[in-house]
């Protein structure tokens, strides 16, 4: 069967051609009605002329419905009055189904109403375009670290480990044992780059966070790169050529997509390297000169972020933060030892954290002596304390969040777009 | 920080590199020592010669060990001899540490004790070679459907849906309620396919299953592609594209892998389109012919399959299945309502069932009776229902196990060493 999509469309200028879909949208000037038509690859307006078809097939203006399935023969003519630049002439229509009662119109609905009928809200122009962006951004990321010289090695998502505090994981009955699902593959990419060199995993990760922010989910995908000696500078350098890589790629992908979701792309454009680098020290100050009553020590809020962003065109690399603020595997700065090696790079805009990363703890003993100061249970940790006595290197990584760099680049509003089925504390179906 | 590494050592002839690592080997000729070094991305033979370096350098051959990490210094020789046709002339070394009772050594261990030491054997050989192997399949994969025209459509890993069956099902506390871990995209991708007429998903799936076969993990990935307006018979030119795309791709990028591997490559050779298409009847006929005490309307185990791929000289597809030995969602053959329009494709050389699929069934009172038959509760698939009610349309596709495919084109035995943290019903760690 050799199918033919709108997306190609241009390759069969004045052929007949079958297309198979379903109606968007449908309007009549009496002897000639026009049937906007969608196929998953684009939409293109189909033109029935009386004169020109069967009289059962002119008829079916009254009766196709939005969402109906049909297949379109019809003859392909430029028109440069359309979005696609071609319209069909139609010969026949052959429907599959009439679609009755479709629950979505183009009048307002709630979001609860439509994240209800997220099987079918996918459909709509937005939804497609969102997601169609969350594709070429994952097809971006798995490429820079591929043409980059990266192993992909899959992590565990059932685990017996605790990566970032015990309170929001999600435990699986396991046989007769009790499984957590993974928090970040990190822990495992600290052991595979001993055989690799530079890795990345890129796979779900679970918080059971009670949060119901616009900033989260319970279920969200991430990419993980980790690089065996490897210091901070050289991971924030790999952090910006990776941003830059995948929002330029964007830009030359998803033109079409952005121009639907109305996205200011030349915001975007100035994403290239260099990132500004601040350290936390100096992030503070700035939000102290911003009025904010900023407790030293503490993470940063939303609102602090939108602050930090705000300050530059670019993505902003907050480095050197307060040892309690982060992780027991993070290495502390040998200058300042009330310091860890950490990073996070926060999108511009407003758009929060999308990178969380650092040069990770190295030396047995130190790791042993956090480990128990972070009052972690010790037994899980042998085979990860293991890597620090076979032939331990420096090594740094970072975590980007697929959902949150697809909030940013589409320039929506809520997480819960950016991903296909979302997951949150109130909602598991469909 | 400009890194050299020994995958492309070949550019840097005549000059003086530096490599980041770990030792491999060592062997002395008394006035020169050899260190077989690795960093990652390959081996390199480094040469030390007495006079030409400083004596405490000369003296690390007593102290180096297996799985030291080393820094070397030194100049890249073209060496016909050396398997990578480089060697390293060495002019210094930095150790980063010695590492001391590295517990695989090259004698001969039990696979409990490697798999309780997995995060170390990923280092060695063989390993290194199937992961990589792992890592190319997961890029063809990718690369066919989006060089096809798919849109990539994660489905969701916490679900409310039951899709193979209820007792092969892992459970997780969802704050107030239960959610199951996924076992398939499936269901999701045929809501997706409304948008986006072809898509694919790959992630992690996951089967409580006791097995404790050679063919079965608890946690596996899976591709799943499905096709709007696409029937059986174009589902199976999907699948045997698809393999064959693959299969040439491992061909043309892992010969190193598959040298260390001692893979007959000549069988993979073999893997081109058209493949053998029979039906389930046929199978059964060709079962007994082969002396086998078959049951018609069973599903084939590990023997049949064997003898049925060995008819073969490249992967064989077998269709039309018995309704009782197939899903509720998998759409009857007009023809013959006795059978379902399911398809298997099995790997020669006995490897066993790599992809399962078929037609789904779009009738929505047909699917409602099916899921009755099967015992299944209604409510969870009122939104896949839905699927039937607005705009239902003719629609493919399959699945195919990575670890499986990994499995076959590596040519190994066992399953649990193409994924890099195998779950099994015993194993949960590291």
């Amino acid at each position: 069967m050799q199918h033919i999509y709108i997306s190609n469309i241009a390759d069969y200028e004045g052929q007949e051609v079958t297309l198979h879909g379903w109606v968007y949208n449908i309007r009549s000037i009496g002897k000639i009605w026009f049937m906007i038509f969608r196929d998953g690859t684009g939409l293109i307006q189909c033109v029935v002329v009386r004169s020109e078809v069967d009289q059962a097939i002119f008829e079916l203006e009254a009766k196709l419905t939005q969402e109906s399935s049909v297949s379109v023969t019809g003859i392909v003519r430029k028109d440069d009055r359309s979005s696609g630049g071609y319209e069909l002439g139609v010969k026949s229509i052959e429907v599959h189904q009439y679609t009755e009662n479709y629950p979505i119109s183009p009048k307002e609905h709630g979001t609860a109403f439509l994240m209800d009928n997220r099987h079918l809200w996918l459909r709509s122009k937005k939804q497609h375009a969102i997601i169609r962006v969350r594709h070429q951004i994952v097809k971006a990321c798995r490429d820079f670290f591929d043409d980059n010289g990266f192993t992909l090695v899959d992590a565990p998502i059932l685990t017996a480990n605790v990566c970032e505090g015990t309170t929001s994981l999600f435990s699986v009955d396991y046989f007769d044992t009790t499984a957590y699902l993974t928090q970040s593959g990190q822990l495992y990419s600290e052991a595979t780059i001993g055989a690799h060199g530079k890795v990345y995993c890129f796979g779900p990760t679970f918080r059971a966070e009670k949060s119901k922010t616009r900033r989260h989910l319970t279920e969200f995908w991430m990419v993980e790169p980790e690089m065996a000696y490897c210091d901070l500078d050289e991971n924030m350098e790999w952090a910006e050529k990776f941003i830059s890589y995948v929002v330029q790629w964007c830009l030359d992908h998803c033109q079409t997509e952005l121009d639907i979701l109305e996205r200011d792309t030349t915001l975007l454009e100035k994403v290239t390297p260099p990132f500004p680098r601040i350290t936390y020290d100096k992030a503070a100050e700035i939000l102290k000169e911003n009025g904010v009553d900023f407790e030293y020590g503490s993470d940063f809020g939303s609102a602090d972020e939108t602050i930090l962003s705000a300050q530059y065109d670019r993505p902003v690399m907050v480095h050197r933060w307060p040892v309690e603020t982060k992780a027991f595997y993070m290495k502390l700065d040998p200058k300042n030892p009330d310091l860890a090696l950490g990073v996070d790079v926060l999108a511009p805009e407003g758009y929060g954290e999308i990178i969380g990363g650092g040069q990770r703890e190295d030396d047995h003993d130190t790791l042993v002596e956090r480990i128990l100061r972070h009052d972690l249970p010790m037994k899980p940790f042998q085979w990860y304390l293991d890597l620090r006595k076979y032939g331990t290197i420096p090594h740094s990584g970072f975590g980007m969040g697929l959902e949150r760099a697809v909030t940013w680049i589409t320039g929506i509003k809520h997480i819960r777009e950016t991903i296909p089925f979302p997951r949150t504390i109130y909602r598991l179906e469909p």
